[in-house]
C-alpha cells in the first residue's frame, strides 16, 4: 500500500481483463421495417459493435473474466456500483432447480462478457418474448461480476441438511440489531457490481426472469457508490459519514492474506466449498441527521482517524499503521483492528445506499455492508461482537442481515454454479 | 438531429464548462495530528487539488456554470445520475425562508462548481460540526446541477396567492392513477443531477441539512440511469422496457424550440417566472414482469417503434420521420406525437429508478418521469389526456405526481432562488 492519493487504477489483478470488450449489439434486427407481423417467422440475426472510443481508465468499460478458481466479484477490484438481489426458492423440484443454476451461469456467463442473454439469432422471433429485456443494449461490460451464494435455509431444501457448512452459521442477535424480516435472509443470493448501474440492475432482472416459476426475489438492494477499496494506490472512496472507508481492507492482489482470510482451503471443509468463501450482508442504516449535527472531534474520535486525510490518531497520513492505544477505547477503528480480535480479519466490499425517505422526513441511508470471509465465526460474528461498545453504534442501527455460502468459481464453459454442491446426487 | 450512434458529447450548449474544474478539497486539517481537543480554538483551513488525470469525455467530471438566464439542469445535457426531493415548508416566518433561499443558493454555488459548503476555513473548528457533510470531497463537480421549484401549495403560505400562475395548476387526475400521498406534491422541489450519485446525493443531503427547522424532506427519488437524452448526436439511452428513450426531445441546443416549449416568455406572466418553466414529475411504475413476458411484436406495437434500432414503423433508422399512421392507433408514440396534440411539446429528462421489491417479490422499478414546459396546460395536461387509450398503460402506473413552477435562473454573485418572487416584499 502506498500513501499517495494517486488515481484509481484497476490493474494488477487477474480478474480483470486488460483488453476492454464492447458489450455486443445483438439486436432486433428487421421488425422495425416490417408493417404487421411480416418480419416473423423466422430468426433475424443482428450483431452491432458499440462505439469505438477508450473508456476513462484503462478498463471502466471492460469485462471481468466469468471463470477462474473463485468467482469473481470477491477480489475484484470494487466497481462503483450493486444491484443486490436475495431470492427465495419456490420450486420442489431438485432438477429443475439444477436446471435454473446451469441457466443463470449461461446468462451470467454472457451478460458479464457485455452480451445480451441468448444466443445471436434470440428474439428475432417477433411472436415470442425477446430472451434479453434489452435496457443494456449498447452499454459495456461496465467490468460486470455476478457472484452467487447459498443462505442457510436453502440447506434446508433439496436433502442438503448434511452438505451445510460449519462456517455457515446462522448469525447470533447482536446488541442493537432491529433486523426486519424483509430485508433479511435469503436462499439464494446475487451480488451484481458493475460500473454502470444499469448494467447491474439489468443482470439482476435477467436472472429474475429466468428464475420465473422457480424463485422469486425475497428482497434486493441498490448500492450508488462504493465505500471500500480492494485496489491499492487508488483513491479511497468516502463512505455518508464522509470518512474514508476501505483504508485497511484485504487488497486483491494479497494472495496470501486472501488465502489467509477470504478462500475455503481444502482442508476446512466441505470439499465442495474449496476456493469459495462466507459473505455477510448487513443493510445499516445512519442516523444521518443526527451525524450532521455532531461536533467534528466528536467525529474523529468515534472513529479513530482524522475527517480530511484519514490518518488514524496521532498520525499523518491515511495509510500510517494506526496506534490503538491513542485512540479512545470505544473508536470503531480501535475496536474492529484484527489486534483487538485475535487477527480476525475481513475482505469489506460495502455500497453506500439512499433509498428515499422514512415517513419522518429522514433520509433512509447507510451503509449496505459486504464483507467475504473464510469461515463467519472467525470473521464478521468475532469482529461484530467486539463492536457491542462501539461508539459509532450511537448512529447507525443494523435493520437487514444475511449470510451465505458462496461456492468456489465457475471453471470452464461446461461447468456452473453450485456444481460442487449438486452434481453428484443430480 | 443525425442518424449515427456516435459517442455520447456533452458539447455545443451555453451551460457546459468547456474546461473542467476540480472539486475542491477543503479539508478538515491538523485535527488528525491533534489528540484530544488540543487542536481547537482556531479554525483551520487546508486546500488541496484532486488528481489531474483528465475524465472521460470532454466534461465527464466539469462544472456546468450555476448564473444564468435560465435555471441549470433543464436545457443541460442530461447527466447520468439524479437525486429528486420535494420539501415541505415548516416554518411560518417569511424572513426565515427567504434567508434560506439566500443560504441554499450560497451552497448551490459552491456545490456546483465542485466546492464544499461553507468558506474555506470551515469545519476547523472541532468543536463545531462541519459545515459539509464531507462525503464528496475529492469527487469532481461531475456536471452537478441544482434547479429549485415552487410547488402549488407553497403559494397558500406567506401571502404568495395572488402570485401563483395560473399556468401552476394542481393536476387534475388521469385514467389509471394510482398515487401515493407519501411520493406526491411538495411545497418546493430540488433537481440534483450529476454524473457520479455520490456528488448528487451530497448536494441534496447538504440543503436538507441547511434547512433544518426550516423545511423538512416530504419525498425523495434516486434515478439510476437517465431515460432522455437532449443532447443531439448522443447514443440515446434505453429506459427499462429496453427501447431507446429521448428520440424525438428538444434537444438542449435548439434555442428556438426551447423559447417556444419550455422558457416562460415575458407575455406568458406573471412577471417574476420570465425565463423560468414548469416541471411535472411523475413516479411511473412498470409491470416488469409482466412486459418481459410480452412479445417482441406487442412491446414494438405499444410503442411504434422497433426495439433494435429505435426506427418509427415502416423506417429503418431511429431519427427517421415517424409515420403515425402506420402505427396502430393505440401506439404511445401516435399518441404522445405533437400532431396527435395540437403542436403540444414537452421536454423530457426522466431518469429510470429500482426502489428493491415491493410485498410480492416483484421489482419496485420504473420511470421517475421529469417533463419541462412553458404551460402545464398545454404540455403534459395536453399529452397525458391523450395517452389515456395508450397500449403502454397495461404495462405502467402513474404513482407518484408533483408539479412546480420553475423560477428563472440566478443571474449572479448577487442573486438567488426564487428573488423574482420574494424580493419586493422580503
Ligand atoms: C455504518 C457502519 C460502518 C461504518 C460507517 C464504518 C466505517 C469505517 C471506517 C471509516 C473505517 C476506517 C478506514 C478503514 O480502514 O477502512 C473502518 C474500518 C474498519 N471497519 Fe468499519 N464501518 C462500519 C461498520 C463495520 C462493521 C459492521 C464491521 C465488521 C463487523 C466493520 C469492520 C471494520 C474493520 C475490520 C475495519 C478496519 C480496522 C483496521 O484494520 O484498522 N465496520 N470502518
Ligand atoms: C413509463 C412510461 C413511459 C415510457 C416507458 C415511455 C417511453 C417512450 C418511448 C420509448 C418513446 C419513443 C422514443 C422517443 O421519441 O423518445 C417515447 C416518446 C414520447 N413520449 Fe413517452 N414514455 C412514457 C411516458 C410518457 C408520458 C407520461 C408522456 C407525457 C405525458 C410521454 C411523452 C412522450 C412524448 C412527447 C414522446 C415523443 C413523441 C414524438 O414526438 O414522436 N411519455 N416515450
Amino acid at each position: 500500500m502506498t500513501d499517495t492519493d494517486s488515481t484509481p487504477s484497476t490493474g494488477g489483478t487477474d480478474h480483470t481483463a486488460k483488453a476492454p470488450s464492447r458489450r455486443a449489439l445483438i439486436g432486433w434486427g428487421g421488425a422495425g421495417l416490417a408493417l404487421g407481423a411480416a418480419a416473423a417467422g423466422g430468426a433475424v440475426a443482428m450483431t452491432r459493435v458499440g462505439n469505438d472510443v477508450d473508456p476513462a481508465g484503462a478498463d471502466a468499460g471492460g469485462a471481468v473474466p466469468f471463470h477462474g478458481a473463485h468467482q469473481a466479484g470477491i477480489s475484484t477490484p470494487v466497481q462503483d456500483r450493486l444491484h443486490f438481489a436475495a431470492f427465495d426458492v419456490t420450486t420442489r423440484d431438485r432438477a429443475a432447480f439444477v436446471q435454473l443454476l446451469k441457466d443463470w451461469t449461461a446468462a451470467a456467463r454472457r451478460m458479464t462478457a457485455g452480451q445480451a442473454v441468448g444466443e445471436g439469432a434470440y428474439g428475432g422471433l417477433a411472436e415470442a418474448p425477446p430472451d434479453d429485456t434489452g435496457e443494456a443494449l449498447g452499454l459495456k461490460p461496465s467490468r460486470l461480476t455476478l457472484t452467487i451464494g447459498f443462505g442457510p435455509s436453502l440447506f434446508t431444501k433439496f436433502d442438503l441438511a448434511a452438505q451445510r457448512p460449519d462456517a455457515l452459521i446462522d448469525l447470533p442477535k447482536f446488541a442493537g440489531d432491529a433486523l426486519d424480516p424483509n430485508r433479511s435472509h435469503g436462499d439464494l443470493c446475487v451480488q451484481a457490481c458493475a460500473d454502470d448501474p444499469q448494467v447491474a440492475v439489468h443482470a439482476i432482472r435477467n436472472l429474475a426472469r429466468i428464475g420465473m416459476g422457480k424463485v422469486v426475489i425475497r428482497w434486493s438492494q441498490l448500492g450508488f457508490g462504493k465505500t471500500s477499496s480492494t485496489t491499492p494506490g487508488a483513491q479511497t472512496p468516502r463512505n455518508l459519514m464522509g470518512f474514508k472507508d476501505g483504508t485497511r481492507n484485504i487488497a486483491g492482489t494479497e494472495t496470501d492474506r486472501l488465502d489467509k482470510f477470504v478462500w475455503v482451503g481444502e482442508k476446512d471443509g466441505p470439499g465442495w466449498m474449496t476456493g469459495g468463501s462466507y459473505l455477510v450482508a448487513r443493510r445499516i442504516r445512519m442516523h444521518i441527521e443526527t451525524w450532521d449535527r455532531t461536533s467534528l472531534q466528536e467525529q474523529e474520535d468515534v472513529f479513530g482517524r482524522d475527517k480530511g486525510e484519514g490518518a488514524p490518531v496521532g498520525k499523518a497520513k491515511e495509510h500510517d499503521e494506526p496506534f490503538l492505544k491513542a485512540m479512545k477505547p470505544d473508536a470503531h477503528v480501535r475496536l474492529a483492528h484484527p489486534h483487538s480480535n485475535g487477527g480476525a480479519t475481513i475482505l469489506r466490499r460495502g455500497y453506500s445506499f439512499t433509498d428515499g425517505t422514512d415517513g419522518l422526513g429522514r433520509l433512509d441511508a447507510g451503509l449496505f455492508f459486504l464483507a467475504y470471509q473464510r469461515d463467519v465465526r472467525e470473521g464478521f460474528v468475532r469482529i461484530q461482537r467486539n463492536l457491542a461498545t462501539d461508539a459509532l453504534n450511537e448512529y447507525i442501527q443494523h435493520v437487514g442481515s444475511a449470510v451465505f455460502a458462496v461456492p468456489p468459481g465457475v471453471r470452464d464453459a461446461d461447468d456452473w454454479w453450485g456444481r460442487t454442491l449438486f452434481a453428484k446426487e443430480a
